[in-house]
Formats: structure tokens, C-alpha cells, sequence
């Protein structure tokens, strides 16, 4: 089992823990939370991000709030909506709420708040686990990549789908980390992920981690893949529709076009709560607009080490600014999930129970 | 004709001056160039950037090389060798050497400071007809959709190819300059294009001018063309192979496949000194690799208003940086010359007396 290196999310007594991701590569901070809003908070300013680490702090949300404002149905019930509301991709946050809300909704009052925190420590065990197992099934592809050709194997990521975004060794990076355990030599085109440049977070993961890796600028993945330097595109994903499309963080399309162009196998690695078999397709996944002030402005570190902020574009500029985009099932080789691989339009295989 | 609001580069006596392109769009500030080195430190630092504006700015560091140095025929050749050796992609910087090279080298000495001057203006001259030619030619395409539909015409760019990038209305901006001009409602999807932020360029020139514009992530064009929110895509180019594979600013590619997927007419701007005919395709065209600093740090502004850089990522981080993508003729709808505008794989119709 993965052991994560700093726990992204723990309980601590009466509160919760986390990394607070918002300063991060730049400073290692954990906040506490103490309440409702703490965690709804955390999620809606990304403090926590990735969408199974989203949907475990959901769990423990609903756990703070049953602990500070009484157990009764209303407390839940405000809880579940308070939640529901911080983030509109990620599906992981409903499925969590969802799994909250069956088990605690049947029980008295006076067992909730036990069963709130096993529930969610349940989930978080569930997300460590399934990581594990997803490394395992992705293991498979790096493993064929290179007994066929010689030199380390070259993966291309987008955002972080790493230890950082789960509870665990990750999604999109879990089977790069069980590369590594297994022996086998790679390396990982590390994408910036404008505008919030969360793949900084993945070359810090991978730093820490001794996996050697290379940073691009969004921009370049077409040119890399055009010219044959990478052999194996994984992603993680938001929301998998029942038809496999998959909602993930914008530019993971682009990226998935250039691979499918240059005829490198694209997957996305994800764990059962991703997959949305109530959204027919990618057109039914509601896309976030985190607004003008993320592609306006920028969060980095000054020569004397100090986080700082600066002005890209004057605060008036009209910004467009989707989180997500979504990537057709036609153009995704396959979906790495806990039960094993599957090629994006069969996941019904895979999960007969939640076939409609 | 489209006249500057402020003059990229001009001669001033026995200087040129230029607007330095390092510290737009937070600064207004011109630099004075006396010598070769000057010159060739102006292009290979990009306080002037752009295929033609390189091109023209290099005619002029030979007119400073003869001036200083001598009009002897030594000067002249080590002029074409150090201009020649500043930046590689870009095929107008060859095609202004190899017109002044040509226009010079037959004189005698004593005639070749006034020739190279002249010859110098020529091109910036003939530059700033080409954009107004292609402004023309461009128009028609916008004219077309804007008849076609309601609401202004939803364009998008990719990094700065707009008066700033040449001696006159710019290359694929020209359209734009023209149809508002004609009174033709338009509004632009404005791409930041890390790692130089050369979009930021491009609002700030669609601001100055009141164009209605957009900034996004260049992440989120796949997303948007997918959604049907663009209506033609254009961009400018640094070199155009024989057969229309052109070279262009990073991420270029990117929006070409997703323009594609979308069924989104994708073309290339640009003038004939961008043309290389001694290129027989994409493959044979050099890419710079402009290193890792540029992935790493970054320049704004601060809440003072003064520009500051900021690290990103660890100075050790290993990062590739190809300034430029190849976008494969296949992919472009047509491409827009001062003569019109033809299939990517038929330029040579429009130019006859380069085939080979």
C-alpha cells in the first residue's frame, strides 16, 4: 500500500487536517477544520482539490457539521446542500454525499455523528485503496511499454492526478509510482495546467518522489507528441459519463487530440465514485467558470522565497475561464478504474450495477 | 492603410528605434538601437518579436553594422552571420538578410550605407502594404460569416500576430482591423500563449483599439471550439513549408486539431517573406528550444504597478521549451497572403516564380 508522504486529509481528533494546497509547491501548510464551512470552504477555494480527495472532504464536512450543530435530519440535510453546492464537476462530491446521506439518513439521531466519521473514514480507506489497485491495473501498460523498446518509458500528464489529489498514491500517477516500485525506469512530460498551474504540484510530487520529469508549457504537448517523444498519455478525470466521455481539467482534450493524432494511446485513470452513469454523455456534465481573476493574475514565489501575486492582464480584462473540458470517448484508448481496464464506451461492463 | 499608434520600429538619424516588446504590455517604453549588436540583442531578447518585425529589424541591424563598422564587404557578410544566428524559426529574418545581402553585395562600399538604409525601409515599407493586402484578403472571410449569422463574429487567435508583430496592421489581426473598420461587429478569443504571454500582447493591442476581446487559458480553446462559441480560428506564422505545413508560436497545433474536430475553418496568416519554398514540409522546418527559465519564472505587475518576476518552479527544474509547433497543412483551411488566399497545399499558385 502507498503510503502518501504527508496525509492529504486526516481526522484529528474533533477536527480534520489538511494540506492546504493553495500554497503549495511553495509552502507546506496544513489547516484545520472545524466546521460545516471550513470544509465547504476548503473545497470551494481549493485548499483541497482532485476530485476524490474533493468528495472525502465532503465526507468529513458532514461529520463537522453533525458534530457542531446537532445530528437531527436538518443538520444533515443543510450539510448535504452546503456541500453539494461548493464545486459542479467533480462528481466525486456528489457520490460522497450521496453514500453520506444513505447511510446516516435510516439511523436515530444519536448514532449519526459516530457513523459520520466511520462513514468517512471509510471513504477515505475506499480512495487509498482503489489508488492502489489503479496503479496495479496501470502498472500493465508501462510494464508492455517497455519490454517493447528500450529507455525509460516517457508519460505525459495533465494537472495533478497524484498522492496530492487523492488519499491515497493517486490516479493518473498511481501507476507511474508503481513503475517506479516495480523498477522500471520513466519519465513525465509534466504539463504547467494554466491557469491555476496545478501541474507544479505534480513536478513537486514527482521531485519528492525521485521520478524524473520534464516541465512544459501547456502549449507544448502537440509538438512532443508530433514528434514521437512520448509513448503513453494518463490523466485522471472529474466526471466519466455513461458513454465514457470524460470531464477533466481543461486541456485534457487538446491533449488527448494530439495523442490521438500521433497514435499514442490516451487513458484515463479514475476511481468508481468519477463515473456518472446518470450523465449520458459529456454534454450533460456541468463545466465550472472559475471566473476572470485566475487567468488575470498569478501566485508565485519572489527571489527572497516569499509567496506573492502578480497582475498579468489589468483587472477589467474580460476572461473566459472553464475548469474543465471534456474529452470524447473516441478518443480514449481506455479507462483505468480499481476493477481494470476497459475501453471508455464499456464501463457498463465493468460496473453492471449501475447499469440504466 | 492601417497606420501604427505607435511605430514598432522606425529610424531615427543614425539609430532605430523600437518599442520594447519585454516590458509590454506593462510599460510603454522605446529602446535605441546604434549598432549590430544592438540589433541582434533586440531580436534574440524579444524586445521586438513577430516573424516580419524580426525580418525588418534585421535589415536595419545591417544598415547600423555598415554605419559603425564600414561598408567593406567583410562587414557586410559578418552583419548577415550574426543577424542570421539570432533566432531560428522565423524564415523572414533569412528572407530580409538574403534581400539585403542581395541588393548589397554587388555596390561598391561607398554606396552601400545609403542602399542599406534604403533597402531597410523598403522592406518595412512593403511590410506594411503586405498587412494592409492581407487585412483586405481576410476581410472577405469575416464579411462571409458576419452574413451569415447574428452577433458579432467570434474569432480566435493564438499568441500576437497584430500590429506588434510587424510594420503595419499585423498579420492575422489585420482582418480584424479591417472588418471593424468596415463596421463588421467582431469579438476575439484572446490565448495567453505561455510561457511568453505574447496574448497579453494581443489584448492589450484589441483594447487600445476597442476591439471586444476575450482572454483565456490556452487550455480552454479546445473546450470552446467544442462548444461551438468560435467561428474561425486564425493565427500568424513563423515559416510556411512548400507544401503548407507551417510553423508557428507553441500551442498553435493544438487549436488547429480542436478547430478541426469542431468543423471550425482554421487559417494562416502571413506574408510572403514567410513563405519557404526551400522547405518541402513541417518536418525540415528548425524549432527553437528557448529553455527552461521561461516555464519557470514569470513577469507581471505588482498590486504598485510595478513589473516584478516571480519563480514558479524550482530554478533545478528541467523543462523543454519549443518556442514553436509545426501545424500540418491538412489542418489549414487556407492560408492568407498579400496575393489571397489559397489552400495550404497550393501556395505555389500564388507564387509561381518560387516553385522549384
Amino acid at each position: 500500500m502507498f503510503e502518501q508522504p504527508l496525509p492529504t486529509l486526516q481526522r484529528d481528533g474533533d477536527s480534520v487536517r489538511i494540506l492546504d494546497q493553495t500554497v503549495l509547491p511553495f509552502r507546506t501548510e496544513t489547516r484545520v477544520l472545524r466546521t460545516l464551512e471550513d470544509a465547504a470552504h476548503a473545497i470551494r477555494s481549493m485548499q483541497v482539490r482532485g476530485a476524490p480527495l474533493i468528495g472525502a472532504t465532503a465526507a468529513y464536512g458532514v461529520a463537522l457539521a453533525l458534530l457542531n450543530d446537532g445530528a437531527e435530519e436538518a443538520t444533515l440535510a443543510h450539510a448535504l446542500a452546503v456541500l453539494g453546492a461548493t464545486r459542479p464537476t467533480a462528481v466525486n462530491l456528489h457520490w460522497a454525499l450521496d453514500r453520506m446521506s444513505a447511510q446516516l439518513s435510516p439511523l436515530p439521531a444519536a448514532d449519526r455523528l459516530q457513523a459520520a466519521w466511520d462513514a468517512a473514514e471509510a471513504i477515505r480507506a475506499d480512495d487509498a485503496a482503489t489508488c492502489d489497485a489503479i496503479g496495479r491495473h496501470g502498472l500493465a501498460l508501462i510494464r508492455e511499454i517497455a519490454a517493447r523498446r528500450p529507455g525509460p518509458v516517457r508519460l505525459m500528464t495533465h494537472c495533478n492526478a497524484g498522492w496530492l489529489a487523492t488519499c491515497g498514491a493517486g490516479t493518473a500517477l498511481a501507476p507511474i509510482y508503481a513503475a517506479q516500485a516495480a523498477g522500471i525506469a520513466v519519465e513525465v512530460f509534466v504539463s504547467e495546467t494554466r491557469p491555476r498551474n496545478q501541474g507544479l504540484l505534480t513536478a513537486w510530487e514527482l521531485r519528492a518522489a525521485d521520478v524524473p520529469h520534464v516541465l512544459i508549457a501547456d502549449n507544448a504537448a502537440g509538438l512532443l507528441l508530433m514528434r514521437g517523444e512520448v509513448d503513453l498519455v494518463i490523466t485522471g478525470a472529474d466526471r466519466i459519463a455513461a458513454n465514457g466521455d470524460s470531464a477533466n481539467k481543461v486541456g485534457t482534450y487538446l491533449k488527448a487530440l494530439a495523442a490521438q493524432a500521433a497514435g499514442v494511446p490516451f487513458y484515463i485513470a479514475a476511481p468508481h465514485s468519477t463515473l456518472d452513469f446518470g450523465c449520458r454523455d459529456g454534454a450533460a456534465i456541468p463545466i465550472e467558470d472559475r471566473g476572470a481573476a485566475e487567468v488575470c493574475r498569478i501566485r508565485g514565489t519572489t527571489d527572497a522565497g516569499e509567496i506573492a501575486e502578480l497582475a498579468l492582464a489589468p483587472a477589467e480584462t474580460r476572461a473566459v475561464n472553464p475548469a474543465f473540458d471534456v474529452t470524447p470517448a473516441a478518443l480514449i484508448r481506455g479507462i483505468i478504474t480499481e476493477r481494470g481496464i476497459v475501453p471508455a464506451g464499456e464501463l457498463a461492463r465493468l460496473y453492471p450495477e449501475h447499469e440504466r
